[in-house]
């Protein structure tokens, strides 16, 4: 196990265009790959619009997906990891928001279907029903890499505590987050719900938005960023198209669970979640 | 049940004579009700310093305590609540760090022994190790008021996102903290810790601090804070002796929990804790 690797969270702009996308996120993960990054991340719906009437238009199965191809081809050419952001998966007579997870030969070693689907309706603000066409996933993802444990959720899974601090009960010692908060969302709680996420659980996020395009029906928050496990931003990109970068130290997260050993002062012999 | 009530939270300063801190409290108290709180709100460990080694000296028991007898005359006097922030509680052979909760007529309802004690190692900025002399509560405290449920956490609490969640599926629409962050985990967390759970669990939170003595061998943070279901700040103090009031709306809850329904989002299916 190495103790730091460089993570990079490619901020991309997400057009209607599935080719364009792709070759989008191909050319950020390279320059990313260029810049030393050991293992890049992809924002959520990174190949077509999030917007839940068009999932079933660009959605792909996982064995003959074109992404997913041009991803591990990526991984593989530059002996990095790479977290897929998310795509809408097609599985039998489902459509799952998944994130494929790929090592550095470019093999799939996770797959994480969103597990709380986003159902949100703020009048005069935004509305939004994925359960209208995706189906959830009933499972939490950790992969294992040769850098150490890492966790994926998928933008809502990050709003419920009990989720990540699974994640973390597993190992995790970094979560990616593929994401795409809204402009009521973003600013109230994007930052809030990261930094607290990794502060509890004592463990690093990487969050990634799609670039923000205000002429898209949905209007991503942008504001990807990097959080330590002492819930401090490390780094965050603005709202245009960035990749932004970051070491992250598992000495820093052995240290902080000393000095504050949260894990281990829970009283699980007094949570109990049967109400 | 009224759904408006209004709170007042007292960040009094905390001096080493206890029968000055119960002046303190009183007087504060007395003032909040004359602006109308109907529910106020002190400090952790209101009547001492707070320092490990000298919690037996200032505490008592239940039975006959002073403190609490002078609590409860003034809830009595102005017909409010009182969450009587914290004092050394001694029990049987134990010491705990105990809230107690009046009705508007001086009864005490509520009686909460922090659960998680405080045991930090930072090397050169703060230690500080609760468990050398208190022992630890084993309850979820959620009293009924003729307003709302109404939950307490004690500080380190706060820090442990199962004991909050447990609180408001007990049903409480307020949480009151009464607490003692320091110079290093005040900057670095209050704020986040008490928008985050106020956020996740779609209640208010009141959150009560001593005011800052830089010449105390601890030095309280301040800034206590009133939070809504949103995760904002609704009122905030600075440093030093001051009283925060804010109205606490029921309603907005109702509204938050049906716009955005993270309670009812829980994947209860999948969460599993025996890990």
């Amino acid at each position: 196990m190495k103790n730091i690797f460089e993570v990079a969270v490619c901020q991309m702009l997400v057009t209607e265009s599935k080719e364009r996308n792709i070759d989008n996120a191909v050319e950020m993960l390279e320059i990313a790959a260029e810049n030393g990054a050991q293992l890049a991340l992809l924002p959520e719906m990174f190949i077509c619009p999030y917007n839940s009437s068009l999932f079933s238009l660009y959605a792909e199965n996982m064995e003959s997906s074109k992404t997913l191809s041009a991803i591990s081809n990526i991984a593989k050419k530059h002996n990095m990891y790479i977290a897929a952001g998310s795509i809408p998966e097609k599985y039998e007579d489902h459509l799952f928001n998944t994130c494929f997870v790929f090592d550095a030969k470019g093999n799939i070693i996770g797959r994480h279907r969103k597990t709380h689907l986003f159902d949100i309706d703020i009048p005069g603000k935004i509305t939004f029903k994925e359960s209208d066409s995706l189906s959830a996933g009933d499972n939490i993802t950790v992969v294992d890499t040769e850098y150490c444990k890492i966790a994926v959720a998928i933008c809502y899974d990050i709003r419920f505590p009990e989720f990540i601090r699974m994640a973390a009960l597993k190992g995790a010692k970094l979560l990616v987050v593929p994401a795409a908060f809204n402009m009521t969302t973003g600013p109230a709680h994007w930052e809030l719900l990261m930094r607290t996420r990794a502060l509890d659980n004592q463990l690093y996020i990487a969050a990634a938005s799609p670039a923000r395009d205000e002429t898209a029906s949905y209007i991503a928050y942008g504001n990807s960023m990097i959080v330590d496990p002492w819930g401090m931003v490390l780094s965050r990109a603005g709202t245009g198209k960035e990749i932004i970068y970051m070491d992250i130290d598992l000495d820093e997260v052995e240290k902080i669970r000393m000095e504050l050993p949260l894990l281990k002062h829970r009283r699980t012999d007094i949570y109990s979640f049967n109400l």
